[in-house]
C-alpha cells in the first residue's frame, strides 16, 4: 500500500464503470481503488479481477460507509446520479459523477447544494475537454493563436442510434447526445450561451419519432460575447463517430479532424481509400477517459478545484432544455427562459 | 471565321468581364467575341486588344442593336442587370447575365418576363455550380453515393471585407455574398428551401454595421424534403477564402476542401506547414468561369435549357430577402412569406 | 497583327504540339503561331484550323525557310530532333525543343554546337520545372526554407505502359521517361550529379523485357555536394499518374503531393474514398506546359538566357546512359565514365 | 495472485525496461513481474515500486535462478543480450529479448542455439510490426490488396543523433538503426533480401564519422522475388521522428504517414499548419510496445511459436554487416557473401 495513494471506490461497473477502474488500476498510480459495486454483482466481480480491486461492496451504500474511501466515481445509471452526489457529499466523499447529473434542474440543485454545503470536490464525466484534439483547440482560443472567435462548429454524430428501450428512457437527443458538445461550446469559447435556436427532425428512424424524440438536429448558439455557434448532431453516421470542431476567429482558424486507427492510404484502380475513423466513443476517446479520471485524483490530492465543476454539469441540462424549448415553439429561446 | 461560331457581344469590361472575354477568346473556340461595351471606353478598349476583340462597342444599346450579334453577356454593374435582361431579350439576343438580376423582385420578374416572351436562353453566373468541387458534390447526392441527404453544410467566406462604399450599394450581405450559397444550397440538394433562420452579427468592422449591414451569419436552411442546413459566412477570413461543403446523408457523407496553389508541404521545427489556398475567387474558380460561359454557348448553339435558369436567379434573391427579415425580426421566416 | 508578337513555327502537330499551338493561340498573347508543320498534314491542318494558324506549311524545311518566322518550336519525333535543331539554327531561328534532342551524345553535341555558332536562343522542354509544385521545392531548397539538402526522392510512374512498338524506339526508359527525373533531380537540388547505381527489372510486362527494356527501377544519385537521391520508376501504375518529390533538409522536409482533380472525400460504411489523380502528363502538367512556352517567348523577346539550356537537355541523356551502364555492369557508374 | 498469469522477469530497468514493466503491470493482465534486476538497483527499485513489483533482484543470475519465473525480459546493454539469451535458455525459461541479439554473427549463432536446444520461446524485440500503420500495411501485401509487390520505401529517421558515446559502441547506424528497418523491409514484403547497395555518408555531425559511423544513408535492397526496395535513414530530422512506408503493388499501392499527437489544423494568414509529429519511438511507438510484449507472453501461454523469432533477430544483422560491407567497397554486396 502506498501512503500517498487516493483510496478510490467505485460505483457501477458497466461499461464505463469497467473504463475508470482499468484506468485507475493501470493509468493513475497516485490512486486505487479498494472497493467497487453494482447492482449487478457478477459485473462488479469481474471488474474487480480484471483490475486488482480487493473488495466488491453489497452496496453503493457500503461503499459510502467505508472510512478508507476518500473518493467516489459514481458509474451507474443517470437516474441514480443526483441522488447519489447528495449522499456521497453528505458522507463527505470526493466525486467524480459521469454525465448527466440528471434531467431535472431541482434535482441538480439538490444535488449542488449538498456538494456545496459539505466542502467535497465534484467533477462531472465531460471527458471530451481533455481529448488532445479538443484540447488543442481551446488552447488556440485561450493563446490567441486565431483572435477573438467569431464562428464555431461542433459536428459530433454517432454511428447507430441507441436501441429504442434507452432512448425512452434518455432524456431525448439535448440532454443525452448534444450535452456533451453544449459542454464542448462553453469549454471551447470560453464564454456562456445567451439563446439557442433548433432545428430538427427524425430521419434516421421512425420508431425515435414515435418515442417523441429526434434523432438529428442542428443548433444555433449565441454566446454573450457575440460568437455565433452550430452544433450538428445525428444519430447515425454510416463512416462511424464523427468528431470534429473548428472555430474562425479575427485571425485565423483551427479546425480538427477525426481520428483514425490507422495513417495507411491504399490508391486502387477506383480510388484513393483508408479505413474508417474510430467507431465510436470507447476507441476514439481513450486518452480522455484517461486524463479525465487522473485530473479528478489530481484535484483531489492537490486541493485544487476539479476542471468540469458542478455548475459545468448544469449549465448543459438548462442548454438542452431550451434547444427542446426552441425546437416544440419553432423559435429561439434564452437560456433566462429556462427555470 | 469560322461559320459555327456564336457571335457574342459583351457588356461590362470590368473584373468579370474581362474575364469572361478571355474566356470566349482562348477557351470557348465555339464561339467569339465580335463587340464589347464599357461605361469606361477605355476599359472595353483594354480587353478588346488584349482579347483581339473586333470592335469595342458605343454603348450596351450599340452591342443590342448589332445584328450580328446573337448572344450577349451582361457583366455590367448590378443595377444594370434587369433592364439589360429585359432589353437584349426584346432584341432576341440569348442572354448570360451576372448574378444577382437584381436586388427587387419586381424587378426580376419584369426582365423575366421579357425573357419569357422573347423565347430566349438565359443564363444567370452562378459559376460554382461549374467548379469540380461542389459538382463532385452534387454528383454525389444525385447518383445516391451518399444516401438521402440529411444535413448540409456551406462554408463561404471571403479573404476581406469590400470597401465600404461597395457595401452601401452592395444589396446587403445576404444578396450580395451568401446569394452564392443559397445558390449552392438549392443545387446540392437539388430541392427547394422552405423557412430560412438568420444568427448574424458585425464582427469585422463597425462601418459594416453602420452601413446597414452585417459581416457574420450562420443562416439554418429548411428544405421541403426535410434536409437541414447550415450557410456560414464571413467578410474576412485572414487565411484566405474559404469555400467549403458538406453533405451528410443515409449512407455516408461528401466533403469538399479549399483548393492550393501547390501540393508542397513544409515540415520544420516548429511544425509542419503548406502555403495558403488560392486567395479569391479569380483565382479558385478559374475553371468554373469557363466551364460556365462555355456551357451558356453549347446551350444556345445545342439549343438547350441553360444550366442555371432565371429560375434559378430569382429564388436565391428571396432566400436573401428572407434571411434578412429572419434577422430583423428575430424568428424563421418562411419563402412564400416573401412576395 | 500585333507588332509585339514574336512570330512562331510549330513543327509536328502531334499531341504535344497540339497542346503548345492550343498555348500559343489562347494563352501567350505575346506570341502567334503564323505556320504549322506535320509529316501528317491533316494533323496540322486540324490543329491550324483549332487554333487560328494562317497557314499549313508543306514541311520542316518550309517553316525554316519562312523568314516571318522567329522561332520555332520542334514537336515531331525524337529521332528529328537533334537534325531540326542544327537547322533551325542555322536558319537562324530561336528554337524550343522536346525532350530527349537525342539518345547520341554526338548528335546532341553536334546540335548544341550549331546553336552555340548561330547564337540562337534553345530551350528544352522538361516541362515539369514549371509545375507549381516542382517549383515550389526547388523554392524551398533554393531559399534555404529547409537547409542544407541531405536526401532527395523522386517517385515518377507512368499509368500504363507505352505501346511496344513505342518502347522498342523509345531509348528505354531511362532516356525516355527517367530523363524527365534526371532533369528534376538537377533542377531541386541545384547541383551535377557524379555517380549513378540502378537497381531494376521487368515486372510489368515480359515483352517490354523482351524488346530489351527495363518498366520498373530505383536509381540511386551521388550528387558532387554530398547529397543522396533516388528515383522510383515504374511504367505502371493502377491508380494513376504518381509524380512527386520529398527533400530532407538540415533543418526541415519538403514534399509535395499528387494532384486531384477535385478536393472532395466520400465517407461511407466500408471506408474513406476520393477520386484519383490526375491520371496522365495532359492533366496533370496542363499548367506547366503553358509556364514553359510562355517562357521561352519572353526569353527570346526580352532577350534572357532560357530558363532550361541546351546543356539541361544534354546531361539527363549522359544520366540515362550511365543508368543503363550500371544496371548492365551491376556497378556504380559515374559520370564521367559516359563520352 | 492469479494461477493463470505468466511469471515473468525483467533484467534491465533502463527506458525501454521501464517501458515494459509497465505494460506487463498495467497492461497485459496474462502476466506479472515478479523480479526486476539493474547493475543500477536504484533504477530496478523504482520500476518496481511504480509497476507493483515484488521483489528486486540482486543480479540477472538471481532472475534466471529463481525457479517461479517462467519468462525473462531481456531489456539490458546490447553486449549483454546474446550471452543472456543463452544463459537464460538454459535455465529454461522462454525469452523476450531486444533487438540486436549481438553484432557478430558468431555470438548470435551461439544464442539461437542454446534456444533451440533447450526448446523454450525466443521473441526479438522488432516491436514496428506491432504498430498499426505498418502492420496495416503488411495486411494488404498479404491479402493482395495492391498485388504482388514492385517497389518498397522505408523512411527511418530520428529526430536528433545520439550521443557520440553511444555512437561509438552501438555497431553502427546499420546495426543500431537501419536493423529495424531491415527487419521491417522483411516483414512487409514476406520476402528474403538477396543483395544490398548503400550510398551514404556523414551529413548531420563529423563527429559521428570521426567516430567511424555515418549519419545519413540511402539502402537498396533486392529481394529473391524481384521486388527492389530502398530504406533511406538520417540521425536527424528537425521536424522530428519520420517513419514511413510506402509499397508499389501490381494493382495498387499503399502508404502509411506519421501519427501526431493531435488532429488539429491551424489556419493564419502566413500558411497552414499543424502540430509536429510525435517526436520519437517512446511516443510513436507506445502501442506497438504494448502489443509486442503481450504477443510474446500469449505465445508462451497457448504455446504458439513467437511472431518474431531467432532467425528474425539474426538475418537483419546480416543485413546491416552487408550494408556496412556495401559502403566500404562501393558495390552491391550479396547476402551469402556475410559470414
Amino acid at each position: 500500500m502506498n501512503a500517498t495513494q487516493l483510496n478510490v471506490g467505485i460505483i457501477g461497473a458497466g461499461r464505463i464503470g469497467k473504463v475508470h477502474a482499468e484506468t485507475i488500476a493501470f493509468r493513475v498510480p497516485e490512486a486505487r481503488a479498494i472497493s467497487i459495486a453494482d447492482v449487478n454483482r457478477e459485473a462488479a466481480e469481474t471488474v474487480a479481477a480484471r483490475c486488482g480491486i480487493p473488495a466488491v461492496a453489497e452496496s453503493a451504500d457500503q461503499i459510502l460507509a467505508n472510512p478508507d474511501i476518500q473518493a467516489v466515481l459514481i458509474c451507474s445509471s443517470t437516474d441514480t446520479h443526483a441522488d447519489l452526489i447528495s449522499r456521497a457529499a453528505c458522507a463527505g466523499k470526493h466525486i467524480f459523477c459521469e454525465k448527466p447529473i440528471a434531467h431535472s434542474l431541482a434535482k441538480i440543485d439538490a444535488a449542488l447544494a449538498a456538494v456545496e454545503q459539505a466542502g467535497v470536490k465534484l467533477q462531472i464525466g465531460f471527458n471530451r475537454r481533455f481529448d488532445p484534439n479538443f484540447s488543442r483547440v481551446r488552447t488556440a482560443v485561450a493563446r490567441g493563436e486565431i483572435g477573438a472567435p467569431r464562428l464555431l462548429h461542433i459536428i459530433s454524430r454517432d454511428p447507430v442510434p441507441p436501441p429504442i428501450s434507452y432512448v425512452k428512457v434518455s432524456g431525448g437527443i439535448f440532454l443525452d447526445m448534444t450535452i456533451h458538445d453544449f459542454d464542448m461550446a462553453r469549454f471551447l469559447i470560453g464564454d456562456e450561451v445567451e439563446e439557442i435556436y433548433t432545428a430538427a427532425g427524425v430521419m434516421v428512424d421512425p420508431a425515435i419519432g414515435e418515442a417523441g424524440d429526434l434523432d438529428t438536429a442542428l443548433i444555433v448558439l449565441r454566446f454573450r460575447n457575440g460568437v455565433i455557434g452550430m452544433i450538428d448532431n445525428c444519430r447515425q453516421a454510416a463512416y462511424g463517430y464523427d468528431q470534429r470542431a473548428e472555430i474562425l476567429g479575427a485571425v485565423g482558424k483551427i479546425a480538427t479532424e477525426n481520428c483514425y486507427p490507422n495513417q495507411a492510404t491504399l490508391s486502387l484502380g477506383d480510388g484513393v481509400r483508408r479505413d474508417l475513423p474510430f467507431n465510436f466513443f470507447m476507441e476514439r476517446y481513450t486518452e480522455s477517459y484517461t486524463a479525465e479520471v487522473r485530473a479528478f485524483v489530481l484535484s483531489v490530492i492537490e486541493d485544487q478545484p476539479t476542471k468540469v465543476t458542478g455548475l459545468d454539469g448544469r449549465i448543459p441540462v438548462v442548454m438542452g432544455l431550451a434547444a427542446r424549448k426552441s425546437f416544440d415553439e419553432h423559435r429561439p429561446v434564452r437560456l433566462d427562459e429556462i427555470q
